[in-house]
Protein backbone atom coordinates (compact mmCIF):
# COMPACT_ATOMS: atom_id res chain seq x y z
CA UNK A 1 0.00 0.00 0.00
CA UNK A 2 1.18 3.65 -1.28
CA UNK A 3 0.22 6.60 0.63
CA UNK A 4 0.54 9.35 -1.87
CA UNK A 5 -0.13 13.32 -1.27
CA UNK A 6 -1.07 16.27 -3.31
CA UNK A 7 -0.79 19.36 -2.47
CA UNK A 8 -4.14 19.10 -1.19
CA UNK A 9 -4.82 15.67 0.06
CA UNK A 10 -3.12 12.68 1.55
CA UNK A 11 -4.51 9.32 -0.69
CA UNK A 12 -4.19 5.88 -0.97
CA UNK A 13 -5.49 3.21 -3.39
CA UNK A 14 -7.88 -0.17 -1.96
CA UNK A 15 -8.63 -3.10 -2.73
CA UNK A 16 -11.83 -2.86 -1.21
CA UNK A 17 -14.94 -2.40 -2.11
CA UNK A 18 -16.50 1.13 -2.74
CA UNK A 19 -19.16 0.27 -0.38
CA UNK A 20 -16.72 -1.61 2.15
CA UNK A 21 -14.16 1.62 1.96
CA UNK A 22 -16.96 3.68 2.79
CA UNK A 23 -17.74 1.75 6.14
CA UNK A 24 -14.20 1.14 7.03
CA UNK A 25 -13.06 5.04 6.65
CA UNK A 26 -16.80 6.43 8.57
CA UNK A 27 -15.38 3.33 11.05
CA UNK A 28 -11.76 4.63 11.29
CA UNK A 29 -12.92 8.05 11.83
CA UNK A 30 -15.17 7.69 14.40
CA UNK A 31 -12.72 5.15 16.32
CA UNK A 32 -10.06 8.44 16.05
CA UNK A 33 -12.74 11.00 17.51
CA UNK A 34 -14.23 12.30 14.50
CA UNK A 35 -17.68 12.28 13.72
CA UNK A 36 -19.19 12.27 10.49
CA UNK A 37 -21.62 15.33 10.05
CA UNK A 38 -22.46 15.21 6.45
CA UNK A 39 -22.20 12.41 3.95
CA UNK A 40 -22.67 13.41 0.28
CA UNK A 41 -23.29 11.00 -2.74
CA UNK A 42 -21.59 12.92 -5.20
CA UNK A 43 -22.44 10.19 -7.93
CA UNK A 44 -26.09 10.03 -7.11
CA UNK A 45 -26.49 13.79 -6.93
CA UNK A 46 -25.17 14.72 -10.45
CA UNK A 47 -26.87 11.78 -11.86
CA UNK A 48 -30.17 13.02 -10.46
CA UNK A 49 -29.42 17.34 -11.20
CA UNK A 50 -27.40 16.43 -14.99
CA UNK A 51 -28.52 12.67 -15.47
CA UNK A 52 -24.81 11.89 -16.02
CA UNK A 53 -23.57 8.61 -14.90
CA UNK A 54 -20.36 8.99 -13.00
CA UNK A 55 -18.30 6.07 -11.16
CA UNK A 56 -19.24 6.14 -7.40
CA UNK A 57 -17.88 8.84 -5.53
CA UNK A 58 -19.05 9.48 -1.10
CA UNK A 59 -17.59 12.58 0.53
CA UNK A 60 -17.36 12.14 4.44
CA UNK A 61 -17.64 15.30 6.53
CA UNK A 62 -15.13 14.73 9.41
CA UNK A 63 -15.20 16.41 12.74
CA UNK A 64 -13.51 16.08 15.94
CA UNK A 65 -15.39 18.22 18.37
CA UNK A 66 -12.72 19.37 20.93
CA UNK A 67 -10.30 20.40 17.55
CA UNK A 68 -13.32 22.18 15.92
CA UNK A 69 -13.95 23.92 19.33
CA UNK A 70 -10.66 25.50 19.68
CA UNK A 71 -10.12 26.34 15.78
CA UNK A 72 -13.62 28.11 15.85
CA UNK A 73 -12.43 30.10 19.28
CA UNK A 74 -9.01 30.77 17.34
CA UNK A 75 -10.85 31.49 13.87
CA UNK A 76 -14.63 32.68 13.94
CA UNK A 77 -14.58 32.23 9.98
CA UNK A 78 -13.00 28.78 10.09
CA UNK A 79 -16.43 26.95 9.57
CA UNK A 80 -16.40 28.10 6.29
CA UNK A 81 -13.40 24.99 5.79
CA UNK A 82 -15.40 22.46 7.84
CA UNK A 83 -15.44 19.97 7.90
CA UNK A 84 -12.58 18.33 6.71
CA UNK A 85 -13.50 15.75 4.12
CA UNK A 86 -12.85 12.18 3.48
CA UNK A 87 -13.42 11.22 0.00
CA UNK A 88 -14.05 7.58 -1.41
CA UNK A 89 -14.23 7.39 -5.17
CA UNK A 90 -13.48 4.94 -7.83
CA UNK A 91 -11.75 5.63 -10.68
CA UNK A 92 -11.25 3.77 -14.06
CA UNK A 93 -12.77 0.66 -11.29
CA UNK A 94 -10.26 0.92 -8.79
CA UNK A 95 -11.57 2.73 -5.07
CA UNK A 96 -9.48 5.60 -3.91
CA UNK A 97 -9.37 6.94 -0.03
CA UNK A 98 -8.26 10.44 0.29
CA UNK A 99 -8.44 13.36 2.96
CA UNK A 100 -8.27 16.57 2.98
CA UNK A 101 -4.51 17.99 4.07
CA UNK A 102 -5.57 20.50 6.85
CA UNK A 103 -2.38 22.60 6.80
CA UNK A 104 -2.65 23.14 2.89
CA UNK A 105 -6.19 24.94 3.45
CA UNK A 106 -5.12 26.28 6.66
CA UNK A 107 -2.12 28.25 4.92
CA UNK A 108 -4.73 30.03 3.27
CA UNK A 109 -5.85 31.39 6.52
CA UNK A 110 -2.82 32.38 8.11
CA UNK A 111 -3.43 32.25 12.08
CA UNK A 112 -0.77 30.68 13.17
CA UNK A 113 -2.62 29.54 16.43
CA UNK A 114 -4.34 27.23 14.27
CA UNK A 115 -1.37 25.27 13.51
CA UNK A 116 -1.33 22.59 16.31
CA UNK A 117 -4.74 21.78 15.50
CA UNK A 118 -4.15 21.79 11.51
CA UNK A 119 -0.99 19.24 12.64
CA UNK A 120 -3.68 17.39 15.19
CA UNK A 121 -6.17 16.43 11.60
CA UNK A 122 -3.62 15.75 9.59
CA UNK A 123 -2.09 13.30 11.59
CA UNK A 124 -5.68 11.54 12.76
CA UNK A 125 -6.97 11.55 8.80
CA UNK A 126 -3.96 10.49 7.48
CA UNK A 127 -3.93 7.53 9.76
CA UNK A 128 -7.31 6.78 8.59
CA UNK A 129 -6.04 6.67 4.86
CA UNK A 130 -3.61 4.38 5.89
CA UNK A 131 -5.76 1.93 7.73
CA UNK A 132 -8.20 1.93 5.22
CA UNK A 133 -5.40 0.87 2.59
CA UNK A 134 -4.50 -1.91 5.12
CA UNK A 135 -7.34 -3.26 6.11
CA UNK A 136 -7.75 -3.77 1.88
CA UNK A 137 -4.38 -5.65 2.24
CA UNK A 138 -5.47 -7.92 5.35
CA UNK A 139 -8.61 -9.15 3.66
CA UNK B 1 -24.16 47.28 4.10
CA UNK B 2 -20.17 46.61 4.00
CA UNK B 3 -18.82 43.54 2.44
CA UNK B 4 -15.39 42.40 3.84
CA UNK B 5 -12.75 39.67 3.27
CA UNK B 6 -10.54 37.75 4.93
CA UNK B 7 -8.23 35.52 2.98
CA UNK B 8 -10.19 32.82 2.59
CA UNK B 9 -14.15 34.38 2.53
CA UNK B 10 -16.31 36.88 1.46
CA UNK B 11 -18.70 37.86 4.16
CA UNK B 12 -21.13 40.79 5.74
CA UNK B 13 -23.06 41.60 8.65
CA UNK B 14 -27.06 41.28 8.33
CA UNK B 15 -29.87 42.89 10.07
CA UNK B 16 -31.21 40.06 10.16
CA UNK B 17 -32.27 37.43 12.90
CA UNK B 18 -29.58 34.47 12.53
CA UNK B 19 -32.83 32.43 11.82
CA UNK B 20 -33.68 34.33 8.97
CA UNK B 21 -30.36 34.71 7.77
CA UNK B 22 -29.84 31.12 7.45
CA UNK B 23 -33.39 31.01 5.46
CA UNK B 24 -32.53 33.58 3.20
CA UNK B 25 -28.94 32.43 2.39
CA UNK B 26 -30.60 29.02 1.65
CA UNK B 27 -33.09 30.68 -0.62
CA UNK B 28 -30.82 32.60 -2.23
CA UNK B 29 -28.88 30.08 -2.99
CA UNK B 30 -31.64 27.57 -4.70
CA UNK B 31 -32.28 30.49 -6.57
CA UNK B 32 -28.30 30.72 -7.98
CA UNK B 33 -28.59 27.53 -8.72
CA UNK B 34 -26.91 25.70 -5.96
CA UNK B 35 -27.89 22.91 -4.04
CA UNK B 36 -27.34 22.73 0.20
CA UNK B 37 -26.42 19.06 0.23
CA UNK B 38 -25.46 19.52 3.74
CA UNK B 39 -26.51 21.75 6.44
CA UNK B 40 -24.37 21.51 10.20
CA UNK B 41 -26.03 22.95 12.92
CA UNK B 42 -22.19 23.64 14.89
CA UNK B 43 -23.41 25.10 17.82
CA UNK B 44 -25.52 21.92 18.74
CA UNK B 45 -23.15 19.37 17.88
CA UNK B 46 -20.86 21.33 19.80
CA UNK B 47 -23.45 21.58 22.73
CA UNK B 48 -24.30 17.92 22.46
CA UNK B 49 -20.89 16.50 22.49
CA UNK B 50 -19.00 18.79 24.69
CA UNK B 51 -21.26 20.33 27.14
CA UNK B 52 -20.33 23.65 25.85
CA UNK B 53 -22.51 26.51 24.97
CA UNK B 54 -21.49 28.68 21.85
CA UNK B 55 -23.60 31.55 19.82
CA UNK B 56 -25.67 29.88 16.62
CA UNK B 57 -23.38 29.07 13.66
CA UNK B 58 -24.71 26.87 10.75
CA UNK B 59 -23.01 25.80 7.42
CA UNK B 60 -24.58 25.31 4.63
CA UNK B 61 -22.39 23.21 2.33
CA UNK B 62 -23.39 24.24 -1.52
CA UNK B 63 -23.03 22.56 -4.72
CA UNK B 64 -23.74 23.78 -8.22
CA UNK B 65 -24.04 20.68 -10.09
CA UNK B 66 -22.69 21.52 -13.57
CA UNK B 67 -19.59 23.34 -11.92
CA UNK B 68 -19.32 20.41 -9.76
CA UNK B 69 -19.31 17.67 -12.96
CA UNK B 70 -16.66 20.04 -14.54
CA UNK B 71 -14.33 20.25 -12.09
CA UNK B 72 -14.09 16.99 -10.94
CA UNK B 73 -13.38 15.77 -14.13
CA UNK B 74 -10.58 18.21 -14.14
CA UNK B 75 -9.77 17.48 -11.08
CA UNK B 76 -10.44 13.80 -9.40
CA UNK B 77 -9.36 14.86 -5.79
CA UNK B 78 -11.53 17.75 -6.02
CA UNK B 79 -13.79 16.54 -3.72
CA UNK B 80 -11.87 16.87 -0.45
CA UNK B 81 -12.75 20.60 -0.87
CA UNK B 82 -16.74 20.23 -2.20
CA UNK B 83 -18.79 21.46 -1.24
CA UNK B 84 -18.62 25.42 -1.01
CA UNK B 85 -19.42 26.59 2.59
CA UNK B 86 -21.74 29.11 3.01
CA UNK B 87 -21.93 30.22 7.00
CA UNK B 88 -24.33 32.30 8.96
CA UNK B 89 -22.96 32.84 12.60
CA UNK B 90 -23.96 35.36 15.95
CA UNK B 91 -20.95 36.73 17.25
CA UNK B 92 -21.16 39.43 20.14
CA UNK B 93 -24.57 39.01 19.25
CA UNK B 94 -24.19 40.29 15.54
CA UNK B 95 -25.56 37.77 12.42
CA UNK B 96 -22.65 37.66 10.04
CA UNK B 97 -23.03 35.69 6.54
CA UNK B 98 -20.00 34.59 5.03
CA UNK B 99 -18.62 32.20 1.67
CA UNK B 100 -15.69 30.43 0.93
CA UNK B 101 -13.35 32.18 -1.66
CA UNK B 102 -13.06 29.26 -3.84
CA UNK B 103 -9.92 31.11 -5.79
CA UNK B 104 -8.32 31.11 -2.25
CA UNK B 105 -8.74 27.31 -1.55
CA UNK B 106 -8.10 26.73 -5.48
CA UNK B 107 -4.87 28.48 -5.16
CA UNK B 108 -3.30 25.32 -3.03
CA UNK B 109 -4.58 22.78 -5.71
CA UNK B 110 -2.82 24.79 -8.94
CA UNK B 111 -4.77 23.34 -11.47
CA UNK B 112 -5.36 25.95 -14.03
CA UNK B 113 -8.45 24.38 -15.83
CA UNK B 114 -10.26 24.78 -12.55
CA UNK B 115 -9.84 28.60 -12.98
CA UNK B 116 -13.11 29.91 -14.48
CA UNK B 117 -15.03 27.30 -12.50
CA UNK B 118 -13.60 29.08 -9.39
CA UNK B 119 -14.16 33.16 -10.71
CA UNK B 120 -18.07 31.51 -11.44
CA UNK B 121 -18.32 30.28 -8.12
CA UNK B 122 -16.96 33.12 -6.14
CA UNK B 123 -19.07 35.68 -7.91
CA UNK B 124 -22.24 33.72 -7.40
CA UNK B 125 -21.64 33.27 -3.27
CA UNK B 126 -20.07 36.93 -2.94
CA UNK B 127 -23.57 37.80 -4.83
CA UNK B 128 -25.57 35.49 -2.17
CA UNK B 129 -24.04 37.17 0.70
CA UNK B 130 -24.19 40.68 -0.59
CA UNK B 131 -27.60 39.86 -0.83
CA UNK B 132 -28.55 38.57 2.43
CA UNK B 133 -27.11 41.73 3.42
CA UNK B 134 -29.29 44.13 1.39
CA UNK B 135 -32.34 41.57 2.84
CA UNK B 136 -31.59 42.64 6.17
CA UNK B 137 -31.51 46.61 5.20
CA UNK B 138 -34.58 46.44 3.46
CA UNK B 139 -36.55 44.81 6.04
Amino acid sequence: MTVEKTSYTVSTETSLSFEDAVEEARGLLQEAGYGVLSEIDVAAKLGEKLGVEREPYRILGACNPALAQQGLDAEPELGALLPCNVVVYELGGRVHVSAVEPQAMLSVVGNEDLDPIAGQVREDLSRVVERVGETGERR
